[in-house]
């Protein structure tokens, strides 16, 4: 197989941006991209445009965007995988590069959920899944599914709302330095414990936000690689994917998500490596609680080992593997289709070592894992990258 | 590049299908692949679902339609491109396998659009170009959009009514022989002149349908040709995508949709081939203009020559090339998602020689073309076929 490189990344700032219309939004994260690989729209061979969408008025907005951004008359192939939309963009985007279709492809992913009100949102997120038997019959939301696994982690390894909320201090904390984070203030432990219940054990705190927001990513072959004379290229080692069924009724295990477990193990044998050669990760802490089950089933840790990880300190930069430094979607945001591209963009500049202080994991075998998750597990996609 | 083959396609009847679920629906054509491939899911590697969406109660469908297709643990990627969907899942799906990162992919297509009233349906179709500009503020509709193509052609080549009905009259001819074609009788020109105006000179004959319906393909490495004991693997000798910018106040010529020309030229270049080898082949005829104008985008004839074929019947089978011999989107329907493969499931049957009598276009060469447009031309793509 062809390898292929990320070259270029960018991404806005998230939050609610009702200064600027999707194709804007879009226009911030590909712009910065562009200029980070030093090339221009002319030299890119297709888009790829990542979007949930359903919620604003643009219904199918990949085709404005991709002429918005400059892209005419090159591509865009829309991809949508519900929260998992970002990582599958950059899926379709390496592929395309692999086989020899493209040198060079431009993925973007670009969400506006706040021009529309947030029951609505969250009606559309309750959808991502199976919505006849679930959510219409039962009302099964997102925090409502989340919860069952809270509750059943609980059960069976005494994980603890404390331990919850030290996801969501230790991400509020690297949010407040992430000056394009949606969030950017610290929150305690005492203020996750008292904010409102949305579904216990889930509060407010451990909610990720409705975000707007957008990030893109310039993947390259070896020979555009060279061609555009990149410094540090990133190379895409290995790709994983998998899905279990949306029906939560039809699940065994409420502890771990079979799909994270399947796209991991894929993307660690492609790359080569194993779990604890990962120095840098981002992971889908949609609710705190993901973000402890992720530390399990991509194997950072046994299972049942998670909650110890983070009361320990073991996920911040300089311990044993640093987790959403950049807030994660807790704190960073959840702009549906840019989410999986946001991670791309933090581990890209991480593996770079562009960032400073507390903000940079110190790594020593350059090795980053992204991971992204559709609703409640229905699909996981993994993505290993080396410097 | 490695190669990839169609090894298996299937298509449910095209029409109201009010008789089941998108899943079910789905599992139509699934299920006739798989039987007409010899395979089975255990043997396809990921799934990518073409769905557009928007209008029933399952917002995010590729999900639960994976999973009641018996895909789980493998797929899906969704991919979206308003009408042209069909073919961007196949051309994802040729990616996956040319990449090397799958050996067997399903690629399948499904839309519901009579789940909800029709100026709803209508009304989402209005918003595959920009929404804000044209459609909001205009009113620009999908037949309006049409229009203005059929009147600049009208003006400039002296293309006449009576020369688009002759579209509609050869198609629902093609419907009339297809048990699987939304509408299953004849219409002569002069009912189609006679028929309700829509957006003149458009009128309701000159339209395709509004359809649920279903199309999947197999699609295989080279490999798996032989692993499998493939008899007649259909090659894809060449993928070719372009777009325009949606805004049709920024186009400069409505009596051609640059898209589709640099898209054929491509798929053309990358097959090497000529236009005047293609014996069969489906175009996108949303609308009986657009059938005329792709004869000479896609080079079967000179620009201004596409009335002239219609009225002389050379895209009748036997004639210089066969086109839409299935019934095309006008009468045999157009679910958007499932069109592009459903144009697939036609064309690698013709190429097998499994149609019979006035069904089946005479072979010599034995290559195929399939075209599958976005709204009103802003993403076009053309794939080549050959036995």
């Amino acid at each position: 197989m062809r390898r292929v490189a990320v070259i270029g990344v960018g991404q806005s700032l998230y939050g609610v941006r009702s200064d600027v219309t999707m194709q804007e939004l879009a226009w911030e994260a590909v712009k910065e991209a562009l200029e980070d690989a030093g090339v221009t729209q002319r030299d890119v061979d297709i888009s790829v445009v990542g979007n949930v969408g359903t919620r604003g008025y643009e219904l199918m907005p990949a085709q404005p965007v991709n002429d918005y951004i400059g892209m005419t008359p090159k591509g865009p192939i829309r991809v949508e995988m519900a929260c998992a939309t970002g990582l599958v963009a950059l899926t379709v985007g390496y592929n395309l590069i692999a086989s020899g279709s493209a040198e060079v492809v431009l993925a973007v992913g670009v969400e506006k959920m706040t021009e529309v009100d947030t029951p609505t949102s969250l009606a559309v997120g309750g959808r991502a899944g199976n919505y006849l038997w679930e959510f219409h019959f039962y009302g099964t939301t997102m925090p409502a599914g989340y919860a069952l696994y809270a509750t059943a982690h609980m059960a069976k390894f005494g994980t603890t709302e404390e331990h919850m909320a030290l996801v969501a201090v230790k991400n509020h904390y690297y949010g407040s330095l992430n000056p394009k984070a949606h969030f950017q203030h610290t929150v305690t432990v005492e203020e996750v414990l008292k904010s409102r219940p949305i579904a216990w054990p889930i509060k407010l705190l451990d909610s990720s936000p409705i975000s707007d927001g957008t990030a893109a990513a310039i993947l390259a072959s070896e020979d555009a690689v060279r061609k555009y004379k990149i410094d540090t290229p990133v190379w895409i080692a290995g790709i994983g994917y998998a899905n279990d069924t949306p029906l939560l009724t039809r699940r065994k295990d409420y502890t771990t998500f079979q799909a994270t477990r399947l796209a991991a193990e894929m993307a660690y044998k492609k790359a080569g490596i194993e779990p604890r050669d990962v120095e840098v990760a981002n992971v889908h802490d949609a609710f705190t609680i993901a973000e402890i089950i992720a530390y399990e089933d991509l194997g950072f840790v046994k299972k049942g080992e998670g909650p110890k990880l983070i009361a320990e300190g073991q996920t911040y930069a300089g311990g044993k593997v640093a987790v959403n430094i950049d807030g994660g979607l807790k704190a960073k945001g959840h702009p549906l289709g840019a989410t999986g591209l946001g991670m791309i963009y933090e581990l890209t500049k991480q593996l770079r070592e562009e960032r400073s202080g507390p903000r940079q994991a110190p790594l020593k075998k350059y090795i980053a894992l992204a991971h992204n998750v559709a609703g409640v597990g229905p699909v996981s996609y993994v993505v290993v990258l080396r410097r």
